[in-house]
């Protein structure tokens, strides 16, 4: 039977259709007024969807790349920062912050598990320049509470810079980077934009600006301040991905028509939308006996806990081999343990639907699980939507 | 919440991507080595689809431009000629007939019904020089029976040319049209194939191109001995629609390569699909306490009736505005009455699922059918697959 292939991973997402055109029409020089037109377009389309009034930078690079310019313009070698890891993503702040010579606190906990702000406090020095953590660990499917640490930080060291890995967390889970006071928030264009991978975005606020000015570790392609001038212009400092920044300004639109224009009202709807086909996710999984991984669960991707005695892989290779499903195994040691579900970016109730029901059929037909029929994953699923279509 | 807009309808169909990006590439121009090395390709691998030796013709028109062609080069006016009608398309055979001044003898019977073979043998006269059905007749979601009436021709008179409207029979019901002895068999692009509309193809007998030395009604832009002519230098008579004629190649490249490179097998497999995936929409919808409205249920289309009381554009309507999903309303005096699903071409397992669940929100939430739960439709729908998938 015919199977079309479809991602199901938490990035790259599913491609928005009005994106992939504007990808493949792509075709301008980007030392022109019709490029600068379009970057100053997006530039300030992308303030909006964050909802910021700090200044978007846009680079052409993985979301690691957003994440080192956090480190390389923010800190010095030798700066005290503090660094909130329980996954894959937050390892890599701090390998990051030790790249750029910083001496780094940890506050480690198991993958799965979310920080306690005690934890935080105490952790917390009067010399931490920076405390880097992210808004959802995406290697383990859990939220972290960034309102929560931001809170923390302006009562205990608010000269302390908070920088957000956000990558999966924008389109996911409400943020407030103005409010609450992050100092950088890092976006990438594969997760909630519906984009290919190639650009990375990053909000920094007027202090994390200033800080820029007295710190010394080396940067070049990730010069932020260099990347500012330029944009006010227009342009970026070295050749942007064009097609991508058009793919973005289209994304961006779309998002905007789901709201009347309004981009702000646009990611609450993607919120909504990911809130929703995650719950519809979770309680099809629990009904099927899975185990959810995480205590603190991210609507920007579930983590599922395989049987007792199956390797997770075994369902990620029959939702591919049979299905044309593509879901991502759990990164690193937790391998063969957890299976990961995306729901971050355009997906809707047909996809989330479709999905549980090929995971239902491996569930019936190939584990055999006990206690589980047809309509055991998919009868929940439909009464969380139907009970949120009902609000 | 997203709604993705995604065409459940008999025509168009959803688009191969391949296909896509061929058609988004065709920038050539019809009177080169190119497109000539394109067409001739394309028309050899057609005739690999379709399982025939005989020529095929393509054009550049509606599918009903093919019937017109096939009507306009096999009669001549006054020809006695014969019609099977039980819907929209098989009155567009006689409406085509009539025009063209052929001397019609109709076999109408209602709507969702199909023919009586011993009604269709007393029909045929000897002086009945062609005889022009359906293979599914899509207004209605009804099989017709080729091959019945194939033999009873042979039989009773073997003159008489068949001419079968395979628009939505093709890729979705075995058709063999050189063992069977059918004489020219009619397709179109946005049907199993996977293209958008704006092609119709023929694949013609042997006999009938001897028919064409002799009938004189007035025909140009659908001259088919002119076409047959031209495809021999691989070129077409008129500018042909460049791009879809890529697309159809991109499209015959993923049929054959569902099979090894074996373009008969592929067709087979696409038959298998849509007979699978029609059962599975069949036994949701009886489950949900719909009536089937054909006596001879097509694996291209599905007609069901709406429950009494309700107009079918109610369902139609629940299933574009909260789900984007499109589905068609039944045709002119049908209109109210059913609705159709489709089958044909590029749908798989989750698309099937995926409607199937907005259907099932829509027959609860929307319409409150009495006896009708989460997971009344989804559960026989998992069954039949599980079922098919076992063979």
């Amino acid at each position: 039977m015919i199977r079309k292939t479809r991602l199901f991973t938490p990035g790259p997402t599913p491609l928005l259709p009005a994106a992939q055109f504007a990808m493949a029409a792509a075709d301008i020089h980007h030392r022109t007024p019709e490029f600068r037109a379009l970057y100053s377009r997006v530039l300030a389309q992308l303030k909006d969807f964050v909802g910021t009034k700090n200044d978007v930078i846009i680079l052409s690079s993985s979301g690691t790349g957003a994440m080192e310019a956090s480190v390389s313009n923010l800190t010095s070698p030798g700066d005290r920062v503090l660094v909130l890891t329980a996954g894959k993503f937050g390892e890599r702040w701090t390998a990051l912050a030790k790249a750029f010579g910083c001496s780094v606190d940890v506050i480690s906990k198991p993958y799965g598990q979310t920080f306690d702000l005690n934890e935080v406090k105490e952790a917390l020095k009067l010399e931490t320049r920076a405390v880097f953590m992210q808004a959802s660990e995406t290697s383990t499917g859990t939220s972290h509470d960034v309102e929560g640490v931001a809170k923390l930080l302006k009562e205990v060291n608010s000269e302390a810079l908070l920088i957000v890995d956000a990558i999966t967390g924008l389109g996911t889970t409400p943020l407030d980077m103005d409010a609450w006071g992050v100092d950088v928030l890092v976006g990438g264009s594969q997760k909630a934009v519906m984009i290919p991978p190639g650009l990375s975005y990053l909000a920094v606020s007027e202090r994390a600006w200033e800080r820029m000015e007295g710190t010394y570790n080396p940067r070049y392609y990730f010069d932020l301040r260099k990347e500012r001038k330029n944009a006010k212009n227009g342009e970026s400092a070295y050749t942007p991905a064009v097609a991508l920044i058009a793919a973005l300004g289209a994304a961006l639109d779309y998002i905007a028509a789901q709201a009347d224009g309004d981009l702000a009202a646009g990611r609450a709807k993607l919120v909504d939308n990911a809130q929703v086909i995650a719950k519809m996710t979770r309680e099809a999984c629990v009904a099927l006996g899975f185990k959810l991984f995480s205590t603190s669960p991210s609507p920007a991707a579930t983590a599922v806990l395989a049987p007792e005695g199956v390797d997770s892989g075994v369902i990620v290779k029959a939702l591919k081999t049979r299905f044309g499903a593509i879901i991502t195994n759990g990164q690193g040691e937790m391998k063969g343990q957890l299976f990961r579900i995306a729901h971050l970016g355009f997906f809707d109730f047909l996809d989330t639907m479709a999905l549980l029901a090929a995971l239902e059929q491996v569930a019936v037909t190939d584990l055999k699980l006990p206690n589980v029929q047809f309509g055991t994953a998919l009868i929940p699923a439909q009464k969380v939507f139907a009970e949120a279509a009902a609000k």
